[in-house]
Formats: structure tokens, sequence, C-alpha cells
């Protein structure tokens, strides 16, 4: 048994893990970053791709880069708003112009690498790779986390805190007494694909069609990321390539002449749709952040933005509380996390339902069809409402 | 049989019927008003109470009234906002200092009286109490409208033009060619009272609370409206007022303190909840206009004002045909009318899902009330988010 002393123990090395890892050690707060999944795999999953303006500033600001050289300044693309398709036209949402603010297209998978460089660089305490992973004496002043490495070596990590960053599938969440859980589940997913072909556009367009909703994204000069709503039951291998052409072809088509570039799809996944909430935030020394505590529904992009706000409050908690060595100071996390939360999960709700086809009553359906489009027109016709929309895309300020 | 030849035959003489035979004289075009209700009947039946600005200018400015006379302004109550109330305090929704425009509390019934007094003062040819209304040849360039009149005589009025103004159990809109319906139920309805109490406050009171949804509204300094949310199978009968005041006492509580005036309730009565529109809304010689052809939920207050803003768009539409002999300019009434419907429908929409208590599946519903609240939330931080929701309670401009 490999015994180690720290301050935070943090269950999850992905954004949120590490982000929060890297603002503690900032602080002079020590910490070990535990995952059972390796540097590999995480870099290797396609997530979300845009970034908040505060979740950018979080990036550029706080020393994940050596000055001059912030990729995501340098390597991600600003978009200066969204467009909002429908009726076979698409009507530009100026972010800059309505509210000051922008978004950057920058994969979650850029984020990873780049916070785990600052780590490895400043010699951060990760632990990748690793199994059996569990968390005890959640009660005491001495909690602990236990885990096997590749070898089948026992490690066991002692805390004053423990963090549970370990996504929508957490371990830690479980831990949290006196929880409550809320969630909504949708009718549909999302098919999400990978492809090689030219941006169609500069911006987001997001879709609502008589065929469902469907999402232009980009990625590279040369590889784009696109989704259209599906059945959850669709098996994404069932799909050729030229069938998903047609498929978003078909969604996008309109009298403007908007021309999709097509190219070979090279990953498609079908992406689960829920939205979910526990709550509180924090039980004694654990405290959860980001996917581990709440998921959104993909629509509006708020799921790894909220993580990374997550990490904000918390690590400025812990501060506080292992500075004046009062766990007090914790409390305040719990509802200072969930105000946006709360947030977010309205705004990707409203988001969701605005732009995707409801399955159900017929009737309901013909009638939500037609709502939809009146309550599209009343948004981009309205200063107000598009910079509604605006303000809950790029974020709202933190609390 | 008593025949008379018109131009334009107008069945229902409700507000709208009344207000376009209003506007058609004041153009100098004939019309007869036909209405099986008894004035009296419709001048006793309480309805919605909200004027938007344009539906106050409509009345004000259109020679309803002798000039100074003005009763909508004088015997009406001016509404700056609203005040949305959730978490136990209300939020005052400015719409002077948002959008600089107000809505006007004067109810439906009185905007009857003007009508009617104006329409009698001019000599218009109003006919209520009948029975047996049919329309005829709506397919030739002679369309009838028959009846019989309380002594049984047999009476028919032929026309260039027939409007529809008959109300939600509308005859006339089954004559519209090619139609499509559409249609959304909600799973609740509204108790209405009327009550002998002063005012708790100077504007309407929108309310969410866990018990559901409930409304403040006034109507003189010693009479008042209010509404609470209910199961549609609900027995007005079944409450006792002191089973209403409890109920609306628990949905107005708070930590602020709000103190809710009680009374004797004089009438109760559990209100429908409905989303219809039927297209087009017109067919031929044939014009539908406000709730023959939609019906809305009355969250919102849009159902008298859309159909104020049909008979403005109709009275144009049949002036231009009439006074150039060309049907062709009735063409565009449908799209003219139905794009602020479908806005209004939305709005409707919105004011209702966001301040209701959805039945259904619990986890769903503990999901939906948090994130209700979020929403609301969001809404009464934000400027914007303000600004678009009083853009939609005071109305658009007509199109």
């Amino acid at each position: 048994m490999t015994m180690t002393r720290t301050q935070v123990a943090i269950v999850g090395g992905g954004p949120a893990g590490l982000m929060l890892s890297h603002l503690l050690h900032r602080s002079g707060i020590e910490c070990v970053v535990v995952d059972n999944r390796t540097v590999e795999e995480i870099r290797t999953t396609h997530r979300a791709g845009i970034l908040e303006r505060d979740s950018v500033r979080l990036l550029a600001e706080t020393g994940v880069y050596e000055t001059g050289h912030e990729r995501v300044i340098t390597h991600g693309d600003r978009h200066g708003g969204i467009y909002l398709r429908f009726g076979g036209g698409s009507h530009h949402i100026d972010f800059e112009e309505l509210v000051g603010a922008s978004v950057w297209l920058y994969p979650q998978t850029a984020v990873f690498v780049d916070v785990h460089a600052a780590r490895t660089r400043d010699g951060g305490d990760l632990r990748y790779g690793i199994t059996d992973t569990a968390v005890h004496d959640l009660d005491t002043d001495r909690p602990r986390v236990t885990y096997a490495d590749l070898d089948g070596r026992a490690h066991e990590v002692t805390a004053d805190l423990v963090v549970g960053a370990d996504g929508s599938r957490s371990l830690c969440r479980d831990h949290v007494e006196a929880r409550s859980r809320y969630f909504r589940e949708y009718p549909f997913a999302w098919f999400g694909i990978l492809c090689e072909a030219p941006r169609s556009a500069p911006e987001l367009i997001y879709t609502r069609s008589d065929r469902g909703f469907a999402l232009i994204s980009q990625r590279t000069d040369t590889v784009q990321r696109m989704y259209f709503q599906c059945d959850p039951a669709e098996e994404a291998s069932a799909w050729s390539d030229d069938r998903i052409w047609s498929e978003l072809q078909a969604r996008l088509s309109g009298p403007d002449g908007f021309e999709l570039e097509e190219g070979p799809v090279i990953e498609r996944t079908v992406l689960p749709f829920r939205s979910f909430v526990q709550t509180p935030m924090r039980s004694g020394r654990l405290l959860l952040a980001g996917d581990a505590a709440h998921t959104v529904p993909p629509t509006g992009a708020k799921g790894l933005n909220l993580a990374l706000a997550d990490t904000r409050v918390l690590a400025e908690v812990i501060e506080r509380a292992i500075g004046k060595g009062d766990l007090d100071a914790l409390d305040a996390y719990t509802d200072r996390a969930l105000q946006r939360v709360w947030k977010a999960q309205h705004f990707s709700y409203w988001m969701t339902t605005m732009l995707h086809r409801a399955p159900g009553q017929q009737e309901h359906r013909d009638f939500d069809e037609l709502r939809q489009l009146g309550e599209l027109t009343s948004l981009v016709s309205s200063e107000a409402g598009a910079t509604y929309l605006a303000e809950g895309y790029t974020g709202w300020p933190t609390a």
C-alpha cells in the first residue's frame, strides 16, 4: 500500500478536475488527481466545442499558458454569434453587437490537452489509468481515496477534502448525504458526426426544420462537426455516409440556396439527451463539480462551461476553507453553483424545445411546429429577444 | 321573408364584430351585424380585461367615443407593468421603462358596451337575439345569411362579403374550404372569481407557486378578479368562499408579507384552456375574425387583443377590395393576421408554461419546477429578458 497525504483529493482528471487542481495549485494548495481513464482515452473522446467568454478567460488569464502563448486564443476560433435557421432562411444573432461578447470554438479535447500540459509543467500529481477507485471516511476529518494502479498495487490518498469531478457516471455523488436528484429525459437524441470537409459557414448554424433539428458546427479547416436530431434508439452504424448527407441536406435546404459541404464521415455517434441535477453539491468534506452534479442537453453548449464555472467557485471556497481552517466557507458552494446551473438548465431546455421536433400526438405536433416558428420569428425580430438569447449563450457573470 | 341587401354581413356582434362594423361604417361601407345572443347576455358575461396599447388606440382614435369622452382612457386603469411573483417575492416588470408602453385594465364587457353605443349612435344595423343563423351560397358572388327573429319570422341578408366573428363556437369556420386546424390542449384550467374586496395591488400579479399558478387582477375599487390554476374537471360550485381564499392565500404567501385582501365571492367559474388556430382565415367571400379563427389560453391576455387586431387588418383589406371591386385585396388577410396569431400563441404558451405547475411524471415535475425558477430568475435579472416579455405583453406593431 502506497500512502499519500494531500490537501485536496480530486476524483476525475477531465477538464473540470484538472482546472480545479490548476487553480488550487496557483493558490498554494496541494492536490492529487486520480482518473481511471488514460490520458489518451480522454484526449481522443470528442465532446463539446464552444467556450463561453468566462471559460476563455479562465483558461487565458490564470496561467494555464505561458504568457503570449494562449492557445485558446491563438488556435481557437472566435465566434461573434450564431445563426438560427428556420423557414429555409438563416438569421444571424450577433453576440458582439448585442452584448459585446463572443464565444470561442475550441474543442473540449484541446482544453484537456492544454490544462494537462500546464499541470504537468507545474509538477502536478496526476494519476491516470488506475482502477478500483473508491472513497472512504467522508464523515471524518481524514477522508481517503483508494485505488489500484496498472500493476495492481494498492494506493491510498488521504486528504482534507475530496472533490468528485468524475463525470456523469460519478461514483462520488452517491456519497452525498440527503441528496435530491432532479432529471428530465427527452424523447430524442443527437446523431453526431465528424467529417472531412471544408467549413460550410463561419459560425454555428442551429437549424429547425420540419424533419427535426440540425446543427452545423466546425472543428478545423478540413474537419467539421455536425449533428441532427434522431430517435434515441437509432444505431449509428446503420447510417451510411449517403444516408447521413441526404438527411442533413434535407434539413438545411432552403430557398436561400444554402450549400452544405459534404465529405467522408470519419466518426458517427448517437449522443444521449438528458437533464440532471443533484443537490446539494456538497456533503461534509466531499464536493461535486461538473457533470458529477449536473448534466444538460447539448443544445446551447452549456456542459463544459458549467463545469468550468463550478471549478472557479469551488477553488474560491476551498481556498477560504483551507486558509482559515474553517469548513463553513464551503457552505456557500451549492447555492452559488446551483444558481447558474438552473439558469443553464432552463437555457438548454429553451434552446432544445425551440428547435427540436417533439414526438407525440400528431395534432399537438402540428400546433407546436407553427408555434415554434412564431417564437423564432418573434425572437429574431426583437433586439431584446436576441439579446436575451445572447446573454444566455455567452454566459452569465459568475455569482 | 324579410330581405336585406348590404355590402358586408357580419355574423357575431361581440367586440370583434362590432368593431369591424364600426371601422367599415367609418369608411362608408354598409354592413349588417347579426348575433344569436342578446345584448344583455353579452354585456354581463365577464371575460378578459387587459387591452394592449394598440387596442386602446383602436378604441380611442377611431371615433368610437365623442372627442374628449374616451371612456377607455377616463374609466380604464393604465397599468405600466405587471408583477411576476415566485419564490415568495414579487418582481416588477416595468413596461413604461422597458418599452415605453402601457396596457389598460378595461373589461371586455365595457369594450362591448362602448362600441355597441357607438354603432347605435351611428345608426348601425344590429340584430341581436336571433335564432337559426345560417350562411349560404358562399361560392357565389351573392353570399347570404339567413336567420329567424324572436317572433319566428324568416330574414335574409344578401351581401358582397360575409365575416364570421362568431366566437370560439363559430358556425362560419366550417365553411372555410381546404382548412387546417391546429390545437393544443393543456392539462389544467383556471378557476376564476369575482369578489367584493379592495385592490390587493395596483397592477396584475402573475404568480408561480408550488401549488400552481395564481393571478391577482383588478376590476374596480370594490370588485376584484382573481384566478388560480385548477384541474379541468373541477366543479366551481364545490368551492366555498373559505376554500377559495385559503387556496389563494397559500399561493400568494411569502416572506415579503404580501397581503391578499379577501371578500365575498360573487361569481366563480372554471375557464377552459386551449390553443386553437384555423387556417386559412378566408375562403372566397367568407372571412373569419377573432375567436372564430383562433383561441389562446388566457395567460398573457391575448384573446381580445388578437380579435381587435384582426378587425384592423380586415377593415383595411375589405375597404380595398370593395373600393376597387377586386377580391384580390383580400388575399393578404390570412398571412398578415396569422403572423401576429402565431407570435401570440407562442407568447401565451410561454407565459403559461413558465408559471403553471404541469401535471405528469413526478420526477419531471420536480425538475421543471426548479427549471421554471431558473427561468424566472434569469428573466427578472435581465433587462433584455424583461424587455422581450414587455414587448409581447404590450403587443407587437401591426403588420
